[in-house]
């Protein structure tokens, strides 16, 4: 388990064994660090309607192929941290999802390669701002706010085409899927993306959600589940 | 005017006066050195139909609001650079525009401080991959291929409400038209922007574009030529 964390106000790297941090430096209790978004990402390409029955709900249609769009990095936050409603919004939604993270520098990458480009994977939260991502038609606005996208809690390797995906708001289970109903795989998004443009390490890949999105409300505590990973935690704030 | 240089491979910023460039260690004569994009933004954030004759050549309503989208940092390229046409396109179109480039962290700037923030302008050329555009509805992979965002020559102080912008494909004037027809000012969408996501020293709002938009072929010299700035020049290869 890769992990990014702020410890008396160094932000440093390590990996997590059981609940000690090993970093090059030191040794740590993960009840002493500040866990932060477990990589710092030039880019998060996201992608829209990769699950069947998540565009069903949203009533779109099947892409043919992956649309996309990208959340800056100043939309990034990590486990714990707070997922803060912007006033311009009377609807801000979560959407939980698999993130990749790219392990280096990555271009015209052919899919049964695309493994050796990924450094692992992580959960990620698609924070949306429904009414204006339907009133800008373009997503961007919506999907971009500071705080937009939760990261973590950590970076480890799985089996990303089997792996259940769940979201929780207050301990209830609002998104219950699996990967294996991702319309488009990981290895295919990392070739239709790296055609597009060059990857840098630490950018991230955001899969898509499945059925079950939903508002989120001030005070809520809303937490992304994916097997062999962990929970992404984070709290609703204004 | 502030540079950004390669010099014997090694990347400097400097100040460029008449044909000499003075940098932190030396002077450099403009013709031995390698202009690069002027800054190297976290984010490019554009704005779509902001100017009303280009709405309207698009079929296009006006918006109440600015509709934003953002291209990659990878997708940046500097004067003199070449724009790269990808295979999966049979129109990519050249959109000059003004860029304005931030100097400092900026969160929830009001239009009436947004100088404060303003390092300077320079030109920016939107390339959009025009049939990716109308295919995916949504805007991004047209706009995000490597290369589709030629920046330069230079930064520089105008008066962004009153400058000539003009593009020019191999000579021929194709878009000419004049900052005070935007529909959003830049000091406005300092503020609508800032709202939304913190903008970082180096980050680039692109203003949109005049009516006159076109396609470029192999071998295309297009040129971006703002009143103050300078122009900006690319040729067109695959």
């Amino acid at each position: 388990m890769l992990v990014r964390f702020n410890y008396n106000g160094g932000v440093l790297y390590g990996s997590l064994v059981g609940e000690k941090i090993i970093s090059s430096s030191d040794v740590y209790d993960l009840t002493e660090v500040e866990l932060l978004s477990p990589c710092q990402p030039t880019k998060i390409v996201c992608i829209g309607l990769n699950y069947v029955e998540h565009a069903s709900e949203l009533k779109m249609q099947l892409p043919e192929e992956p649309i996309i769009f990208i959340k800056p990095p100043s939309a990034a936050i990590g486990p714990g941290a707070e997922i803060l409603l912007p006033s311009s919004s009377k609807q801000v939604d979560y959407e939980g999802e698999l993130a990749v993270v790219i392990s280096k520098r990555s271009k015209n990458i052919s899919a049964r390669f695309a493994t050796d480009y990924i450094l692992g994977y992580t959960c990620f939260n698609d924070v949306t701002a429904r009414d204006l991502q339907k009133k800008d038609g373009q997503w961007t606005r919506a999907k971009s706010f500071d705080t937009f996208a939760p990261l973590g809690p950590w970076i480890t390797d799985i089996n990303s085409s089997e792996a259940d995906i769940k979201t929780r708001v207050n301990g209830e289970l609002k998104q219950d899927s699996n990967t294996s109903d991702l319309i488009f795989s990981v290895p295919v998004l990392v070739e239709f993306i790296s055609q597009i443009m060059t990857l840098e390490a630490g950018d991230v890949i955001a899969t898509g959600t499945p059925p079950g999105v939903g508002s989120l409300q001030k005070g809520d505590i809303v937490e992304i589940e994916i097997e062999g990973i962990g929970i992404l935690k984070n709290l609703v704030s204004s």
